[in-house]
């Protein structure tokens, strides 16, 4: 079988759906995709920082995948996050992924062990591809330095690249520093490594040096402005749509960004169930939503069609 | 059935053995096991940082932990640590090692998200506790910021012993910080909170101030040394046998611990194998590990009746 094509645009990191009891919400979760897929997103990165994937064990996201698939969400649209602490998880979680037919999957480097050096990481992700052992499968990087406190260097990058070309298929860039992003694209786009901003506030910048479009948290609430930017960044319009989407972002992120996002669905869908978060991570306050929810509201946001 | 009787004095966070192809060793685990009871441990925290826990899934983890038992360790020796991100994986190990009879539990913080408010940590464990539903529950809460990142803070443990007085059973403080040690101490050793120092450096400190041992990666390899001074704490010799033990740790910890330790097994048990780390960690190269081994031999130091 031939690789899938690549995705490229607006990514979301899908939030997910807890139940009262903290289950996966299987239901809901396959909701909120169509409706992204609806409204602007190319691709789903479930599974990622913003979906509290590592609050989920290994088999709750193989269910949650599947049930994504049987509730006729495409596989093509699909680059969920396999990356965790153990190498055998992202072995066996890479490995559903493929067979189910993503189009990618999105890995972050194992993050407990802090200054692991980039021979580890080397081994870790090269280890990872040789035992999936699938030419169909299309890795991309996961560097997030704030909160995985691991980062991906461009040495190591240059490294796997080398070894796996076609399979290092890419990089989303969190790292919140466009430096870094532009480094990446100036020394490996041309190499078909395709850099995603891990934010839309660099998503012009992005498109301009090359990168393929962004996978970003805001993605779960405000598609359609951010993806309308990804088609027409070339427009003389651009430059308005960036500040226009940025100030957005700059709403919700004054709160606890998945908190907030949850409590922007939970609002503009009327389900409040949408509120909650797994532990370690907690609801906003009253304030704190109210606050959010009317800041939204007086930007003239809205999230069409949703609920 | 009863709570089992809480293990006092050392417990070394027992380093794992890898074949090869990086699978867990079960064989060479229980041999070292056994070599630690016989040489000073009182009780064996397996799956801890330097188990290279964090390397190895949920079911490496409970087949170890079974080969350990079926090899004939006692389970009121053990204290495995059963902390993961994802709560389902943590309530998973947590009552595989109660169901086996396990002496307690050591457990990490979710620690993927940083800044997680105290509310959602206590959630966290509370949400363990109620789930593996089992009186004989003995938990340890395990504060090792400088890795976790994820602090376990004073007002954290208030409330989680006030609620369940009995199963929140003591502390390992790996902050290297004496003050919060001397904190944890003061405030609630009185309420049956047995405080572990995370390093024998701090073990004659510790003693003097009502704590009860110390889990210590060096247990692996100088249990005897720092088993005695736990002993004898209260003898003039004290002072002195500290000094030495100190001594031997500062030499091990120029070198990444976890390499270290496994290089001195390695050398000492006259067994290579033991040299191998799961990624993303690497072995010590042969300049550090020449360093270690032949300051060690300088200062005296032995692994009497290893290999």
């Amino acid at each position: 079988m031939a690789r899938a094509k690549r995705i490229e645009g607006v990514l979301a990191p899908v939030i997910t759906p807890f139940r009262k009891d903290y289950a996966p919400d299987a239901e809901r979760l396959v909701r909120h995709c169509r409706w992204l897929l609806k409204n602007g997103c190319s691709g789903l990165a479930v599974f990622g920082t913003n979906s509290e994937a590592n609050s989920m064990s290994v088999p709750e996201k193989r269910r949650l995948l599947e049930a994504l698939i049987a509730g006729g969400i495409a596989p093509a649209a699909l680059m969920p996050g396999t990356g965790h602490c153990a190498l055998t998880d992202s072995v066996e979680l890479t490995r559903a992924a493929l067979e189910m037919g993503c189009a990618g999957v999105l890995m972050l480097p194992p993050f407990y062990y802090k200054n692991a050096p980039d021979e580890g990481l080397y081994r870790n992700f090269a280890e990872v591809i040789e035992r999936v052992g699938d030419e169909r499968l299309q890795l991309y990087l996961y560097h997030i330095p704030p909160v995985s406190q691991v980062p991906i260097s461009l040495g190591l990058i240059e490294r796997l690249l080398g070894k796996y070309p076609g399979i290092v298929a890419g990089v989303k860039d969190s790292s919140g520093d466009w430096s870094n992003t532009k480094a990446m694209l100036e020394q490996f786009a041309k190499s078909g490594f395709d850099v995603f901003a891990g934010s839309e506030e660099f998503l012009l910048a992005n498109m301009r040096h090359g990168g393929k479009g962004c996978i970003t948290a805001t993605g779960n609430i405000n598609p359609g402005p951010i993806d309308n930017l990804y088609r027409n960044w070339r427009s003389p319009d651009a430059e308005r749509q960036q500040a226009a989407i940025t100030a957005t972002r700059k709403i919700v992120q004054k709160q606890p960004m998945i908190a907030a996002l949850k409590a922007t669905v939970a609002h503009f869908g009327n389900d409040p169930q949408w509120k909650t978060l797994r532990p370690p991570l907690v609801e906003l306050n009253s304030v704190q939503e109210k606050d959010l929810i009317s800041e939204l509201k007086a930007s003239g946001f809205s999230m069409p069609g949703l609920g």
